[in-house]
């Protein structure tokens, strides 16, 4: 399956997992909200509160010295017949929205919109400007029933 | 909050993820099924049908070069002031029942009753005689109201 299609699959699902690894080797799971714009996976770094600066943040540090991450959404039921999962593997880097009318900015912009739209949360809570954005290189999906 | 009180938390939990990372620092995640037997977290490596070889399973591949791991716990929901998750940190390896009437036989037999019990799948499923074992050496508990 290619990661278009891949990526259409995983659109509608609210929650994921992202795995980073630090340079020990250790890897680290954080859970996420994310939208998908054309073939990239944006997650952002504000949706909840942070008790720590987000250049702080182990997911952001990792990235910062691994790119290399692991992408994860799946469906767990008590019927087993039933579970699947869609495992994206690629690279990852922070983006901002920083100067005001450029491109770079609008392509923040549609994101920004993007998640509004997605999760209805977001009416209430800041989404903020800090993003990780997702270029997915190799990616496959394991149902029950195969 | 010690590891003791985490692994309390976590066992009425159906699904957690697992996250490992090979030699390229690339992570890779799997949801996985598990148990708890004292201070040691058991997943097991044949719930569902495989069609590789389990020690060609990349998350095996991973653990025998590099038994960092991450393990964890979530809950999502629409309400995020409801969200939470618990991270694990520790290593892993592989267990497998060998000798009948050894220790480490009656300790692997445990695992498996463990497993019937939590999981009326089983009932259905064959549960194998190889396990991960993740001995859990930092945790932390995050949720939303924080």
């Amino acid at each position: 399956m290619n990661i278009v299609s891949i990526l259409k699959l995983i659109r509608p699902a609210k929650v994921a997992h992202l795995a980073t690894a630090d340079s020990s080797l250790q890897p680290y799971i954080t859970p996420v909200v994310f939208v998908i714009d054309k073939d990239k996976i944006f997650i952002p770094l504000d949706y909840k509160p942070k008790t720590v600066p987000i250049k702080q943040l182990k997911r952001v540090k990792n990235i910062q010295k691994n790119p290399k991450v692991a992408f994860q959404v799946d469906n767990y039921e008590d019927d087993w017949q039933r579970l699947w999962f869609i495992l994206l593997m690629g690279y990852a880097e922070l983006v901002e929205q920083k100067e005001v009318g450029g491109d770079q900015d609008k392509n923040i912009r549609k994101v920004h919109d993007l998640f509004i739209k997605k999760y209805i949360q977001y009416s209430k809570v800041e989404i903020g400007t800090i993003f990780i954005k997702i270029s997915a290189l190799r990616g496959f999906y394991w149902q029950y029933n195969t």
